[in-house]
């Protein structure tokens, strides 16, 4: 049963995590000697932002949404103020930027890493070198999405494991080549995290174990490569955004065409 | 650790499925004695798809898609043909209304069940009674997403589980109240699934343990609550698409306005 199974289970034992702390002792601490080979770690990216200093005043919320902000996407008034669904500097699109008050040390909110992927490589180097295991890590955040309600957790940082699972040309079980079939398999893993890590346990890293397969060198592609160009992207801009920009071409093109018969 | 733990595993010992297959026996059968109270059973859409003899020629393929469709959402042409997402009739936005060929039998293509959350409540009712265990069951599938590269699985029908874990409210690490946080649970459950069943294992069923909290009543609301209603959607239209209806709006309204100054 194992050979087909997954198992995932939560460190715990974090401690409020502070700017400056190790995060690959912190986690080689928790785990103890619990990791074996071909696990993957899937780390709350809200401390490794806090690890690596990333918070500003919460006063300053707006501003840092607009800093983060490389291009917005989507933007929407409601009563609680303006939420705007942006692409970051990371490259995520995400609402606020992914700039967050949940889990902050009180007066501040969390940035998303400057470089998650990077992060995610230096954690797991330093891992690996601890233990001497072949293990995977992945940053995880969390984040809507158009078409469906509620939030899951994606993978926006990760190193020494293959972040999506090309199907494309492999036999069916029918004998059949697949169609079009890339599996987000960093996404999956992230969300699996998420069911056991929750928001609100005080347990930020969580282990994923039987994906062996996916583990490899320390420099695999990272979370980057789960980022559609925005220029490939159907969806690059909301649908009142979209119609807003097509509304003043078209009205142009209408008062320019008023000499026509 | 079992206690913050969580396992996945495959049933297998699936053959081909044939329309009017009893889904519940087989797999019953399968599970033997390994189900136990709490687990969500996750099924790929696929098999229920067969059982319920949700199949068209394969060469009426395209003219299927457009029977499934309610509403285009988006549509782009390239070398293989056109590429059609869209709101299909079980309200989801899926390319190509989620009319399958991959593990379909020869000559065929597979629709989705006509009413998921029905299909996975006739098998949750019908599992319980068998075992006499509290059990929920997702019934998955394989979708695209904007902004990120890759499918991921997501719950297409359930029963016997909540599907969104709503934590507005609940205080964070810091006993700070989480920001809106309603996460997707099902749609991570599927997600882990896949990460076992796979594509192309021949794997149509995995057993997800570890969060008997989710699972409730058999009536607990469905899958198409997952669904956001297009008109709440900040993303209901492609962005061609919606530029392109707001260039006639604005086209007319400028040739309109030809008589003014």
């Amino acid at each position: 049963m194992e050979l087909f199974g997954l198992k995932v289970f939560t460190l715990g034992g974090f401690g409020e995590i502070r700017a400056g702390d190790d995060l690959a002792e912190l986690v080689a601490e928790a785990a103890q000697s619990r990791l074996l080979d071909g696990d993957i770690v899937a780390v709350t990216s809200k401390i490794v932002s806090k690890a690596e200093g990333r918070t500003v005043a919460s006063a300053d919320r707006e501003q840092a949404i607009t800093d983060e902000t490389v291009r917005v996407v989507a933007s929407r008034a409601h009563p609680g103020g303006l939420t705007r669904i942006v692409e970051n500097r990371q490259g995520l699109v995400m609402a606020a930027a992914g700039v967050d008050t949940s889990n902050a040390p009180d007066g501040v909110v969390l940035l998303l890493p400057l470089d998650p992927d990077a992060s995610a490589r230096a954690l797991c180097a330093a891992l690996r070198e601890r233990t001497g295991l072949r293990l995977g890590v992945l940053v995880t955040d969390t984040a809507g999405r158009p078409w469906r309600e509620g939030q899951t957790d994606i993978a926006i940082g990760a190193a020494g494991l293959a972040v999506l699972d090309d199907l494309r040309g492999t036999p069916d079980a029918s004998g059949r080549r697949l169609e079009v079939t890339v599996a987000a398999v960093a996404d999956e893993i992230a969300g699996a995290a998420d069911l056991v890590k929750g928001k609100t346990s005080g347990n930020p890293v969580a282990v994923v174990r039987g994906l062996g397969r996916l583990v490899g060198d320390l420099d695999a592609v990272g979370a980057r490569a789960l980022q559609r160009p925005s220029d490939t992207d159907m969806f690059r801009l909301g649908t009142a955004e979209a119609r807003a920009e097509g509304y003043a071409e078209g009205y142009a093109a209408g008062r320019a065409a008023k000499g026509e018969v």
